[in-house]
Parts: structure tokens; C-alpha cells; sequence
């Protein structure tokens, strides 16, 4: 295996990262065209967490987090880290120690397609982490792997430097690239659904609301009184 | 597919629902001959979810949302709205938009055989949901399925208009008809629980209370005094 | 199947116990040379939940929750009661009634490779329970099992009288030959890595700290400063 | 719970059960309008196993499999028998002797929602089982359950008398109703499919054999040449 | 981790070794009391796959085969290498080259709780081995593990020298000391089955045969001519 | 969703191909340094299938396989269809009318993120699938994917061209720059391998031939004649 770290990443911009970190996961996600969704395998540790970073990315090997030191030193302020695995693994490869040097370092948050422990800690320092298990299994550090080139986590592809964010509902990464257009298309979204949310809690229907009845009654769908008649 | 929304359901009586209300789901489930649970993997999304209510059923398709938007209309104060899948998807086919808007109709929660997003929102809005997974993943509106007629959740059975309970245990699903013999069995349950724990409470043991060590002698259990004779 | 109820146990000595239930899963599973830990699927039923106690173990059948109630007559004060089941299975064999029970004859938890119910109950009376699902479905009194035999419980052995500690982080069984010197090794782990964690606090890189730079080299990792060069 | 067998149940005719033995599981499937299939974990215990008859419907208790030596003297030839539990399980509930007996009384195979044992002797004999899981578990006889009633298999509902065709694909459900028409509808799919076969084997495009292009230009898919031209 | 290989085991007596390969997997665990079956997620890697040898076994580490290489030389004519890991992991870290070493060391096949590679080249070698996953994924040598301690292997535990015997319906482990018992009630069993066969090939009721009727009774099931009755 | 079809790909050389579909998937995935394998979660649809082709690549919405009818008149001779998904679905996407449209088509196979059907006429065709699941679940043509821009399927990145080789062992991507690179390390790979297995099957020991003593004494393995010395 080629192991390497990337010394030099191109960062989104940390006040597009700042205009993305006021919107939710599920809203991120519909801003750009549900796409960049991790696997909801994914769960953060405790009730409440939510970051928003740029990704230094890491690939690690099964039971071995050696590559999570490693890229300490690569963290800059506002940098969430993503893990992604060489194979399926669920071990701790992560905990309060490591948290401690990370947030010295600026991180605000870790996203792993493995398994975290310390969560009671992690709770206590407020540290967010998104992961596949929770886990006391303890790692080796006996294989490198990678920093800062591309990685599959939860599904999705994540490159360095890529802007994250994760809530309750999820992780969603967004290319550096998209990171304005994005930003806008969320707040847009935002501004039509309060619209939206006003109406319908006055008990306006969505069927009317977003004119669906034409397209379902094209689309077969048959209202009958009893359900004798539903056949 | 026969694509079908059946307006008039037999509901089980508010009352009866109001005398269920008051069980929690362990007992409902028990006083029913263990019948109508759901499987474990429908979990509420937040700590001390509860709802009771008339079922309101929605068979929808994998990543499509639909028919819960459809569903809305049929919704009436003190139902429940509960929704079978055509094949198995864990996507985000509910959020706050959708229990705004079954909130204003009545609705006391969501029994779902899929996804559901914004948990964060719903339980600051304290409207309860059980699914099989939290899911950011949004859904197209794209395929009719059905609305009030027979469908499976979780593994459970549910007719339109019957009862159903759920709390941190898991939902139950009573048939419209044995409600009133299941409140009564559910009030015999408790009060006859009330004796037993406190009982119990006092160092009693439940080998004796229940009288079972004649039948676990002739079941064949021994008891020895050392691991050497254990064989 | 030989089924049977070993009367009496050798316990790990109450002082030691106390001893290892001042650490976390995590620390104590790495003080015994990372071994004894179950697996992740075992969850505790409430956050924050902990204990620590000595072993009195079960063997139950799936869907069958006789023994446990057979079990409560050998807990004694300090005692946590370790379940493993004959075959997979998820059903409720545990629920408040019994908690009640235990907690009169002394017991501080229950650790289940199965399913647990009244999770909300339980969370009230601060019982601590892991399990490998919440699932309020009742069982039968019907096939007996054992206790006090060796079980293997979430893939790890356990030997009555072991002590077994669970958190947040998991469950980690303590052979009871071995406690003094677990406890001896979890101390002297935690003065270690109290100093580690202000290093790291104040910014320093686990890399320099714990001297891995070498090694890291020597195992082939090399570092670039840009993306192109990571081919 | 209340344990019934019933004695006298209608069941599909022979004849329709002949015509619809022709089809494939798929076909079939599609037929009835894409609904009675059962969940894709319901798999042949060996290649090339196919069946389809009339169901006779077994509820029965997880480790337990009491029903199945019940449901024998209820078994007619031509028959089916479609095994639900009511909590989930995978051992081994059905092995050679039982299939001996089921053959001896003429049915023509087992849907299983658990485990199945002795798939070497059931291959020589070819009496073709679908299930969750292949597992040797030994099971008890102590808890009564149904034999007939209607029960959830592979999340789908089967009532006595269907009809249940089984294949490499999975399994799929009948209602004794729908058989004249789904027979019909197979043939009609069949005769339709011939002839596209013909047609895409010679390399004509299902694009344009279904005129499938403005359809997917007015859902908003582009062609592009180059992948620059993708973004 | 204290790493250590143990030279000297006690083995199974080949003759009785003999005795038992003539059972299958689901008859020895029978005769045996319904104990030792490991988990039913272990699977042959072909069809027709049996093996039954005494046990060398092994601790090895996730992403990590170094100690198979170990095990190899502690392997002796007729033994059976069973695999345990110190933490969940699906990758291949078995294939045709280490069976090609087993084989001229004198093994007759691996169970592993882990995956398998090159499972063409075993099946066409005839080298059976069981295990949770087919993965191509390579391992590491990098952390040592253990030979010849006792291992939990598919949720079972296994004692070097212990008797392992697998087919297409799973792996079961019968300890060295009860291998004659075990033989003997096997035989006991098989020809007690001969004769049950007879009879319910001859269209003779397990019912009956088995005297299930009473016992039926008194548990409460009944018996009703038609669906309405079964309420 | 941005919905695109990218006409003009860049493939892999038809020589290299030929060159790489010489070697298994374990070797190849092992002569790229252990990288590119598609998760163990994909299995081929019978024994025995094997195939290597250049990636025609496919997004697809769960439920909805409208975008393999597009991908079809994108297939050049030697191609294989790789299908990821927007999110998981096991529905049963692809069958044998599509396998006559690709084969027509100049397809060698397909490896898919969800299910496949008409397996047993697929095999009889020799048309070889990698799926997640069998399922006869048919779905609908309602909403637009993409064809030939990246995907993730089975966890690993698949760029269309990239050469993709599968067999019984699992699916592993060779990107289009690497392929010369790639067969010459697995030819060299296999050359010394069929020195090491000539030297295994005569006895020596992987330990020796590797050199593995030292290393292993380092890492802190011990023999021991005698389990008492284990500890």
C-alpha cells in the first residue's frame, strides 16, 4: 500500500463554512441535489452534536488507529476529521486522548466509519463524533494508512479539504467547489419552507399546497369511500 | 399496483383508546396473549416517546414520500399514523414540514417502517416518532401506493382504524375489536403486578411467588453445591 | 441439555471489585492486555449507565426467561447478573418486576445477550441494564437452562464469580484471578495518561510524545506537500 | 395466547395452482401488481429448488417447533406449509425426518421465516426449503402456537389456502382470489417479454422499444459528450 | 497482549475422532445435550463441505493472519484449525496457499470467524473451511495473537484438542472428555431416527408416533373446523 | 438532482484488460497494494462466475431501475455495468430481458448495489452478476439517474473506464492509469507464489520460507510446552 500524507490541502473558505454551519444536514442535502449523504449507519455519540468543519481526511487500517495521530498534525482550526477504513471494522479507534489533542489542535468534531469510545467523556468535553459503533476495543499502531487523499466514508467519497457537516440526522459532505452555490440554495430552501410551515400548521394541506392532485390521479391513484371498494 | 386511498375507516372508540393509553406497550403486548408487537428495529427517535392512537395506514414505495403527503387528508384528531413499505428503505420520508402539518390534523404521532429526518426539530415539537432508522436521505414523489388499506410494519399486521400504542419499548397494534377485553386484561395485569413487586420489593422470590419449583424439578433442573458437580 | 443451578461460587473479593469499578471499560479492557471485552451490540438501555459487580451467570433458552428468575435466589449483595442465551434471540426477558427482584437480593445490574423491556421503568429506579435490544416481547417460563456455569455472553467467556464492568463505552469481564493485577495496571494507566492529556491539551503531538515518527518512516509512510505528489 | 388449529380451510384450486406453478416468482410478482413478494432474506437452501402450492400456515414460538409436528395431520397433498414466528429466530426448526412426514402427507415444500437443518438430506431428496438462516439448533417442543390462523412470513401476509410460489428469486403470496386473474396476467407478461427478448437480443434498445426517451428528457436527464461537460 | 503458543495439547483420541466424523453436525449437537453449535452466521464455503478433526486453534487479530502462519507448525495429522478474533472482521485471511501448507501438515479443514479467500481453488483443492464472509481483502503481519488457548469461535468456545466437526449445516465443538459419551448416544439417536423415519415415510403422524396429543391438550390448543371458530 | 449521461469515456485498453483478466481478484487486489475491493457484501449470483471488463458506470434512485435501460446504449463490447445507489435498496433491479439487451450489447457482466432477479435464467444464459441480494422485487422507471460519472458501489470508487475484475472471491477496481502496472506486479506476484506453493505442499513452513522468527520473537510471541505455562 502507497502510504502518504498530504502536507498541502486546498480548504474551503472559512466563511462559506460559516454560512453552511447555520443549516441542518437533511436541508444541506436537498440544497444540493441529494447527493453527498453518508450511510445513516453513521449516528453520532450523544443527543445534540452538530459540526461543521473542513474534512482532513484519514484512511485507516481495521483495528489499528495509528493514521489518527498522525493527522493531529495536520488539523487547522475549523477542521473536522473523516476516517474512512480499508475494511469493515468497528473497533475504538478513538477516545478522549486523542479528542483532547485534536481539539488543541482546532478540530471541531471527527466523523469515523469505525467504532469511538469515551463516550461519557466525550459528552463532558463536548466533543462531537460521528461513528459506526460505539467501543472500548483498543487499537494497535502497527500499519499506516493515509492522510489527506480521498476516502470512501459511510458511502460517501470525501476529498481533503471538502467542507462536512454532521447533526443528528447525519453527515453530509459538500465539495469545496459548491460550497457558495450550496449556501445559497439552503437559504432558499429555509425561506420557502418557514412559508410553507406557517400554512400547513394552520391545517393547509401539502396535497394542495404543492398541487399534487393532478399528478397522482395521472398516476393511478383511486379514492374510494369503503374499503370494500379499495379491491 | 392498485393505488387506492379508502376515506371511511372504522376507528376503535376515543374511549377505548383513552383506557390504552394509560398501559405501556410490555403490558398491551401481554394482555393481548403476546400478540401485535412490531420488531425491536423500530426505535423511537427520542427518550420517553409515547403516543396511543387509531391507526391511519400508508403503504408507500422505497425512497418516495408520497403517499404520506396523501395520508394527511385521511388524518383526524387522535390518530396515528402508521406506514408499511413496498420494499425495505431506511431514507428520511418524514420531517417537521410533514408533522406540522399532521400535527394541525391531529395527529399524536408516526409509526414508520423506514427513515425519518429533523429529530432534532420533532422532539423540540415533542411530536413522537418510531422508525427503523434516522436518515437524512430526502425521497421523490413519484409512485402512488395506498392509503388505508391492510399493511405490514415492522412485522406487524396493521387494519386501518385499529389501535396503536407505542412508548420505549416498541409498538403494539391492537385490533379495533379486542379493545375493550385488552384495557380490561391490561387494569388486571397491573393491579396484579402492584402485589407482586411489592413482594418482590421485600426479598421475596419469584421462584416462590410464582410457585415454580415444582415444575423446574420435573423439568429436570438440579441444583448442586460446587462447580465440580456440575458435569 | 444438563440443566443446573451451582449453588456455590467463588466470588472476587468485594475490595477489589470496588477497586476496578473507580475505572471505565476502556481502561480496564487495555489494563488486561485488551482482552475480556464483549461486543458492541451490547448497549446499556440509558446514558450514563454504569456498574460493576461479580458474576452470577445464566444460560438461557430464546424466548424463555425461567432461569433468570431461578438466578435470583443465588444473587448476593454486589452481585451483576450475566445472561447468555442458547440461540440468538431479541425477546424482553428482563423487565421491572424482575429488576425489583434483584435489586432486593442485592444485585447492581444485568448485563443480557438478548432483549430488554420497561426500559423507561428502569431508567426511573437507576437499574443499569446492557442489552442487545429493547424489545418489549414477552417470553415463556418453559425450557430450563442454568446458572452459575460458564457463558459466553456478547463473545466473550465468562466464569461465575468473574467481575464484569460495563459503561457507556461496553462490558468488560475480569477474570477473578486476575483483579489485584488489573487494578494495579488501570492505575497506573490513568496516572499516564493524566499527564499525556495535559501535554496534549497544551498542543503537543502524540507523534512527538509517544516517539512515533520513526517508526511511521520505517513502515513506509511518507509525506508529501501536495496532491499531485501522492500517486 | 391462543393456540387454534383449524381443521378445514379453503384452499385454491388445484387447477389455478397448476397454471401458476408455470411462472416464475418474478413474473408472478409483477402480475399481481408488484405486491405478496416476500423479504429477499427467505432464501432455497440449494439451487434450482422451485415449488408453488397451496399454504398451510404455521405460527410458531422461537426455539419451538411443537406447530410443525402439529400442522403434519393438516397437510394435504399439493399443499405448502408457510412457517411465521412470533419473535425473531433462526434455528434449525425443520430437518429430514419432518420432510419425510410432510412428503408422506404430499406437500410439495416449507417457507420458513427461521432456520432449516439438514440441507444435505433435503437436497438428496429434493424437498426444496426456503429460510432465514441454515442452522443445526435443536428446538424444543413446550409452547403451543397455530396451525392456520394468518400469519407474517418474509413480511409478507399469508392466509391458509393461498397460493405460494417459491423460486431461486424468493418467495411470492397469492391470494386464493386473485389466481384466475394472476395466471392470466403471467401469460399475458410472458407472451409480451418473448417478444422483447427477441427484439433486445438483436441489439435493439429497451430506450427505444419502451419509448422511453421524451420521458426521460422531461424528467431533466442530459447527454453530455465529455465528463467535463458533466459538473 | 500476552502473545503465546502452546506446543503440547492433549488431544482427542483419533479413534473416537472416527467414531464421531460419521454424525452430522446436527445429530452431534443432539447427542450432545443441544450445546456447542456455533452460530449459524458460519458458513461452507462450497456445498457438500464436511470435515471432524481436533482442534488447533487460534487468537488472531483483525486485518491481521501473521498467527495462521504460526498455527501452521503446531498442526498434526487430523486436526482442524479454529480460528478466533480478538475483535469483529470479515477479510480473507485464509486462502490457497495456507491451505496448501495445512493440507501437507496433515489438516483436514479451518473454521474461521472471520473471512476466506480463494474459495474457487479450495473447492477445487477439497480443502473445506467455514467462515463468516468470502473476502479477497489481504491481511497484515504485524500484531501477534495466540495458538492453542481457548478461543470463542462463532459464539462458541473452543478448547485446543476439543473435537470439531462441520458440514453444510454449521460447526459444532464436543469436548475431548465427552467424546465417547457423545459418540455413543449419536448412534443411539440415528438408529432411534432410522425407525421414526420408517414410520413417517409409511404416512404415520409425528403426533402419534411421538404421543404429542395430550400434551397438546393440556397446553391449550385447540381444535376448530373453520376460521371463524379461531377467534 | 443534477441527471447527465456522459457519452464519450475514456476506457481501458482492451489489451490490458485481456492481460488483467488473467489473474483473480485477490491477486490483483493484492498486486495494487491492497486497494480498490468492493465489500465482502457482494457475492456473485452463481458459483463459478468470472468476469473483467471496462466500468460503464450507473446512478441509480432505490426502487428504480430506469437508468440501466439508459446505460444500455452506452455498452461497448467488453464492457461490465457497475451500478451504485443513491441510497441502499435490495429491490431486484436487473434480470435476465436486460442481461439479452447488455449481452446483445457486447456486456460481460454487471456488479450491482442492490438485487438482482431471473437468477436461474442468468445462469443458464452465463450472464454473471455481483449483487447485494437476490430479490424478485420488480421496481418502476420514474426517476433519472446518471450513467458514466463516478459512483460508489460496495464501498469503493469506480471511475467510468476503470477496469473492473470479479470472481467468486469478490469485485476490485483497477483504475484505468494503473492497469499495465497492475498485471505486471500480479504476474510477478504469482510467479513467486507458484514457488512458495510448491515449497508449502512439500512441508516446509511459511514461518522459514518467510523468515517470520525473529520478527515474531520480537513482537513478544513465546512458546510454551504446557497450558499451565500459558497464563
Amino acid at each position: 500500500m502507497n502510504s502518504v500524507v498530504v502536507r498541502n490541502i486546498r480548504r474551503a473558505d472559512p466563511a462559506a463554512v460559516g454560512r453552511l454551519a447555520r443549516f441542518g444536514v437533511a436541508t444541506l442535502h436537498e440544497a444540493q441535489g441529494r447527493t453527498g449523504l453518508m450511510k445513516p449507519c453513521l449516528r453520532p455519540i450523544y443527543p445534540g452534536a452538530a459540526a461543521c468543519g473542513t474534512a482532513v481526511t484519514v484512511l485507516a487500517q481495521p483495528g489499528d488507529n495509528w493514521m489518527l495521530h498522525v493527522a493531529a498534525e495536520m488539523i487547522r482550526p475549523g477542521d473536522i476529521v473523516v476516517v474512512g477504513l480499508a475494511s469493515e471494522n468497528t473497533d475504538g479507534m478513538f477516545g478522549e486522548l486523542l479528542a483532547t489533542s485534536y481539539r488543541a489542535r482546532g478540530a471541531v468534531g471527527l466523523v469515523i466509519d469505525a467504532g469511538c469510545r469515551d463516550v461519557g467523556e466525550l459528552r463532558k468535553m463536548g466533543f462531537p463524533v460521528w461513528s459506526r459503533a460505539v467501543s472500548a476495543r483498543g487499537t494497535v499502531k502497527a500499519t499506516p494508512g493515509s492522510v489527506n487523499v480521498p476516502v470512501v466514508c459511510g458511502g460517501a467519497v470525501v476529498q481533503p479539504g471538502d467542507v462536512v457537516a454532521a447533526d443528528e440526522d447525519g453527515v453530509v459532505v459538500i465539495p469545496r467547489a459548491a460550497e457558495a452555490e450550496v449556501a445559497g440554495a439552503a437559504a432558499a430552501r429555509e425561506e420557502k419552507e418557514a412559508k410553507t410551515r406557517e400554512r400547513l400548521a394552520r391545517g393547509e394541506l401539502g396535497l394542495d399546497l404543492y398541487g399534487m392532485r393532478d399528478a397522482l390521479a395521472k398516476a393511478g391513484l383511486r379514492y374510494v369511500d369503503d374499503p370494500e371498494q379499495a379491491g
